[in-house]
């Protein structure tokens, strides 16, 4: 769960959205979220995240990254690629990844 | 609040990520969702959208446009414009808004 927003993005940079559909609270979700937080954080041009998820709804996560070589790192890493096979079978009935070019972003604080 | 994923999406195509902190439940916001969720409809090469917030932490929607130009016309509709106004005013603690070109995407289902 994230609290804050990623701040400082100058564009160009890349976004991954991740949405999905899965139970509340799966057996080893919590986990393993904390260890792919911990393990994304060595891969370098990555910028940082944002997660959020509506209690019986769709869960959305942002990951924002330098470039497209460093969001396909984080992609094919080996463990981060494990989790993902495991939430296939265990944890998500339904999910996208949207891969984007930011070129235009706009931040309010007030 | 939305409970399924936007599917059928074809690259390329265009995200509007919106990430914002406010508070749980600020006077007039569901009205005022409700009626943005009716309007965007009507904007020609509006795809959908999905929305997730995690109570007490952040709020992310992601909006799905055939291009730039159907971006552009919902970010400048008037009562687009006057509904964010208000809740830069009244709501919204701070927000961040990424636009990105989506070149690549990925769909699982069970």
């Amino acid at each position: 769960m994230t609290h804050t927003l990623v701040s400082g993005l100058e564009p160009p940079y890349y976004t991954a959205v991740f949405t999905s559909v899965r139970p509340d609270d799966p057996e080893g979700y919590g986990e393993t979220v904390q260890r792919m937080h911990e393990r994304v954080q060595d891969v370098p041009g990555f910028l940082g995240y944002e997660s959020a998820r509506t209690p019986g709804g769709i869960g959305i996560t942002v990951a924002y990254f330098r470039d497209l070589e460093s969001l396909t790192a984080w992609r094919d890493d080996a463990e981060h690629e494990a989790a993902k096979r495991h939430g296939r079978e265990h944890w998500y009935e339904r999910y996208s990844v949207h891969i984007g070019r930011v070129e235009q972003s706009y931040h309010y604080e007030r």
